[in-house]
C-alpha cells in the first residue's frame, strides 16, 4: 500500500513528524499537496462532504480507504504497523503518552511567537510574543527538556521508551532540530543540562533513513511559516 | 480492579473528562487527592523517582500496576475498557481523533483567559486576553464547534461517532457546559447555530450514571481556577 501524506506543502510543520516516521520506517508514500496535486488537491479532501470522519486539519494520512486525522493518532497507527512502538499494550500507551506531552511542547513552542492569534501576522503581536518567549524560555521549554531528560535517565535503554527508537524519539528529534533554529542562543545555554535529549536528537539524526532524508530534497528547510520560527529579538 | 485518579482536588480541569468516562463506565474509582491523602499523594507520586514511566502533568490514573498519563491516552484506554469506543481500528482511531480535536480546543479555551502564561494572574494578562478571547469568539470557537457539527451531520447516529456515545461524546459535553460557565453570552449566541452539538450536550447529560454524577458531590463546581473561567468583560 502507498499512503498518502496531506500536508502543506511549504512548511515542516506538524505533518514533519509524520515524515519523519514515514521515511524512517521506510514506507512508501506520497506527500500529496508537494507531488501531486498541490495544496487544492488538499483542501478538496478537507473540503468534500462525502467524507465520513473529515479531518479538522492537516496533516492527514490515507491509508488504503482509512483516513487518519492529527498528527499523534496518525503516528499512533503507523508505530504499531512500522514496529515504531512496542506491541504491548502498556508499551504502546506510554509511547503515545509522550508522543502527547511533545505535542503540547510543540503548541507552547509555535504560540511563543503567535500568542494572541494564529490569524495575525507576528508583527502585530510582536509586544505580547516578547513577554511570552520569556516565559517559554525561563519556565516552559526547561520544564519540557528537563521532564524528556528524567524520561530517559530512567529508561532501560538510550531512547525514551528503551533500547530501540519509537516515533517518539523521532518526534524529540525534530523538536531539538526546530529549537536549535528557532533559539540558537537560548538552546547553546539548554542544551548543557539535557545531553541525553540531545543524544537523542544526535542518534536518530544519524540513522540511515533519516540521515538520507536529512539530506534530500524531500527534506523541507526550516523556515518563518512554521511552527520552529527565528526572530533574533525572541532569542533571550 | 480499583482505579486511581490523580489530579488537582479543586478544579474539574482535565481531570474532569476523565471522571466522566470512569461515571459513564461506572468504574470504581478512588479520586486520590480529594479521598486520600490530598495534592501531596498526588505529587509524591508525580516525583517518585522509582516511576519508570513519569508523568509530566496530572492528571494520570493507576490501573493495577500501570500508570497512564495524558488525558486523551486515559480515555484511549478506558474506552476499549469500558466499550466507551467501538471495537474496530478505524472506529478506534477515529474516535481519539475527535478527543485529539477536543484537547486542541480546550487549550485554545484556557489560553484565552491566560495567553502570556500560566505562572502568572489573570489580572497581569488581562489586555492580552482580551485581544485573544476576541479572536477566540470570533473565529476559533466557530471553527472547532462548527466541525463538530459537521461531524455530527455526518455521523450515521446522533453522536459523534454513531448510535452510541463514546468518551468523545462525553468530553464534548463537559465543553458545551464549560464553555456556557464561561461565556454565557457568546454561548447564547452560538448555540443557535450549532443545534446537534448542543444535542448531544442534552443527551449526554441526561444518562444516567451522568447525571447521578452531576447531582452528587463528586462534580465540582465551575470555578475561576479551571479552564473555563467566567470574565464578564471576556464574554462578548
Amino acid at each position: 500500500m502507498i499512503y498518502e501524506l496531506y500536508y502543506w506543502p511549504e512548511i515542516q510543520g506538524r505533518g514533519e513528524f509524520v515524515r519523519l516516521a514515514l521515511e524512517d520506517a521506510g514506507a512508501e508514500y506520497i506527500d500529496v499537496a508537494r507531488r501531486r496535486g498541490g495544496t487544492s488537491a488538499m483542501l478538496k479532501l478537507l473540503d468534500d462532504e462525502k467524507v465520513k470522519t473529515p479531518p479538522f486539519a492537516p496533516p492527514f494520512l490515507k491509508a488504503g480507504t482509512v483516513l487518519i486525522g492529527q498528527t499523534a493518532n496518525i503516528l499512533l497507527f503507523l508505530g504499531s504497523r512500522h514496529g515504531l512502538a512496542p506491541a504491548g499494550e502498556a508499551g504502546r500507551l506510554w509511547t503515545h503518552q509522550l508522543q502527547l506531552t511533545i505535542a503540547d511542547f510543540v503548541v507552547e513552542i509555535h504560540d511563543a511567537h503567535h500568542p494572541i492569534a494564529s490569524s495575525l501576522y507576528y508583527e502585530d503581536q510582536r509586544k505580547e510574543a516578547r513577554r511570552r518567549t520569556q516565559d517559554f524560555l525561563k519556565s516552559r521549554a526547561p520544564k519540557y527538556l528537563g521532564y524528556f531528560e528524567r524520561v530517559l535517565e530512567r529508561s532501560p535503554g538510550k531512547y525514551l521508551v528503551g533500547r530501540t527508537a519509537t516515533y517518539a524519539d523521532l518526534s524529540l528529534f525534530q523538536v531539538v532540530a526546530g529549537l536549535r533554529y528557532a533559539f540558537p542562543r537560548a538552546m547553546a545555554r539548554l542544551e548543557k543540562r539535557h545531553p541525553r535529549v540531545v543524544g537523542v536528537h544526535d542518534r536518530v539524526g544519524e540513522r540511515e533513513r533519516i540521515a538520507a532524508y536529512l539530506d534530500s530534497d524531500r527534506r523541507i528547510p526550516f523556515n518563518q511559516m512554521g511552527i520552529f520560527r527565528h526572530y533574533q529579538e525572541l532569542d533571550m
